[in-house]
């Protein structure tokens, strides 16, 4: 038996709010006893996706079980699809017809998209029920499952439907990650690359020398990577928990990321953090164009994404009709980054770089400008 | 011309979500200076019932052009059936559709459903907008527009999903109450009973001497409930916001209420008010067969509300099937009642009386007595 990392725990300084983030391996053994202090009855609803449940259910369940926690499981198919209306209805559904009651406790038991809808049905069950995020992918793990952003997709855009609702406590059993596709292992690392894009230029160089072993499975790297994403938002999140500033850093990539989702559909042909990588390198890019930020800068960071197998740039995205009558346009590209939540009186915020690990917020950018760089970029 | 009465003003005191609930004749063609303060910039999005919009449209479309404040109109049929995660959809998505930002004003125009269901599209709406309340009926005047209780209905029970998100200002304008059906004057009569059933003997005392007043339209009357109403509401909210206490007692009559309108089925067919109406009779009823509660105070409570034209009980309760094979059955009701969100580790919680003005919080029921109680009030 090798032996284990000891676990890291990280807190989320938001007063009566305030949380811990878990992060090691074999945590789901230890479920029971993690969870235990956050219980007002012993019993939990678990809401999983099929493959969460079908790789990690036994350990989860004996974890409960050894502190004598009695559980339900509702299982959803996941997949992006869960992040709707109709999604929303039937958790909360299963959720009351299992008769859970304001003091209960939900957990989220899966990667990003349980983790969105399940926090969203959980703020809104009964007003509100407290819940617990235990990501079992990379992207949940180092983003979405800390910080309390909960939320659905509409016709008209990601995420533009939800909430702020704080978790309980966050539970990172790196373990679960050595079940993942490489493909998810790939778009959880472009959200990795976001947080050294961002502001730390040293752990860029740290990510330049892991590459492979975080592409290739190890544990310590990988430990490693999630507890210095999460330290990073957990900070930012303490600083600024509704976005009203600097909060804004983390969606480098966002806005472009989210216009070419929009674009490809939401039907799994590209994954969150495939967007978001072809996101920021759109965003550095475009910083670029916009005399801000040096070509060498651009061309790190692509390179990067090209070593952890991820798309460089609009041209590289998969999922995006690039030909024939429904092609993406410029135009319908602009339209749905203006759906971004941070719009204000129109104007786009922009998250922009002058340099790896040198992101800023930018509100100057024209309809005009951006419309000639989507189309140099490629776009119809 | 008649002289307005002075317009009340009643803050509700809590810290950084702290508003203004604004009572008078005429403030519709006032409303745009009462909004202007709330507003990023000079528009606001609208969200009413045909009915509020057909008698009141022109009233406040001339007080927002007073101030130069553009508007859009989003108008639903209204009704309890608004109240659902279908009519949800439709408003966030027609809110999305005239892209209302993060830092815009929404205003919920009409009853209390339309108050419930577009304060909740609100604060889900990009992660919470803004928005503020210009009840047109009685029942939200008194009632559910302050507070900021937001919600709909599901196939489980009554509000059962839904939120805790405070309006930015409250606008009561009396003259609105002018068109309202009596039906429905009346089923507001219910929730203005009810504070005074609660902890207030000398407003009791008032009602009793002032029913066909509040009744014909008297608006002095009618000003001077609303505004106790409102007053009483304002400190209890203020005391305790999220419920963990004595906000409970306004909850008089509705847990059996709520289990009243699941077994009439939402149809319209059984108003709100009337409901509670029926079930502060019945709470009154079960307080004197435990012992609580005098038998003189259950009979004064029910002579008040037959001289407001509502339901005593549950024999009188309109829209209940008593008969055949899909009669409500005790068994029903009860299991009603437990989808209460009050309900704490399988515990009802009821709003019981020891006498008219004397309301407190009992979780001493049982479900057997219950369950007798229910068919000596009739149900099969």
């Amino acid at each position: 038996m090798v032996a284990s990392q000891p676990e890291k725990i990280i807190r989320v300084g938001l007063r009566d709010r305030a949380y811990d983030i878990h992060i090691g391996e074999a945590l789901l053994e230890r479920a029971g006893d993690l969870l235990t202090p956050h219980l007002n009855r012993p019993r939990v609803a678990i809401v999983a996706d099929a493959n969460a449940a079908e790789a990690h259910r036994s350990r989860f369940e004996r974890g409960l079980a050894a502190s004598g926690v009695h559980h339900d499981w509702i299982i959803l198919s996941g997949g992006e699809r869960t992040k709707s209306f109709a999604g929303l209805e039937q958790i909360v559904g299963s959720l009351l017809d299992l008769k859970v009651e304001r003091n209960d406790l939900v957990v989220a038991f899966g990667g990003g998209v349980i983790g969105d809808a399940v926090g969203f049905a959980a703020g809104i069950l009964r007003r509100g029920v407290r819940f617990a995020q235990i990501p079992t992918t990379l992207l949940a793990q180092v983003d979405s499952s800390v910080g309390g952003k909960t939320g659905i997709n509409v016709a008209q855009g990601k995420n533009l439907v939800g909430l702020f609702h704080q978790p309980a406590i966050v539970i990172a059993d790196i373990g679960t990650l050595s079940s993942l596709p490489d493909r998810e292992v790939r778009a959880g690392l472009a959200e990795v690359v976001k947080y050294a894009a961002i502001d730390d230029a040293p752990m860029f160089d740290w990510l330049e020398g892991h590459a492979e072993a975080l592409l290739s499975g190890d544990v310590r790297a990988r430990a490693e990577a999630v507890a210095r994403c999460c330290a990073k938002k957990a900070a930012i999140v303490a600083e600024d928990e509704f976005e009203a500033g600097r909060r804004a850093l983390l969606n480098l990539g966002h806005t472009f990321g989210h216009a070419l989702e929009a674009a490809a559909g939401y039907d799994g042909a590209l994954l969150h953090g495939e967007a978001v990588a072809a996101g920021m390198a759109m965003a550095f890019d475009y910083s670029v164009s916009r005399g801000f930020c040096a070509l060498e800068e651009a061309n790190r960071l692509k390179a990067l994404l090209r070593r952890l197998g991820l798309p460089d740039g609009y041209a590289a995205t998969p999922g995006i009709k690039r030909t024939g009558p429904d092609a993406a346009t410029a135009e319908m590209l602009f339209s749905a980054m203006l759906q971004d939540k941070k719009v204000v009186t129109g104007k786009l915020t922009l998250i922009l770089a002058r340099a790896v690990g040198g992101a800023f917020i930018d509100q100057t950018a024209a309809r005009d400008e951006l419309i000639r760089f989507l189309k140099a970029c490629g776009a119809a």
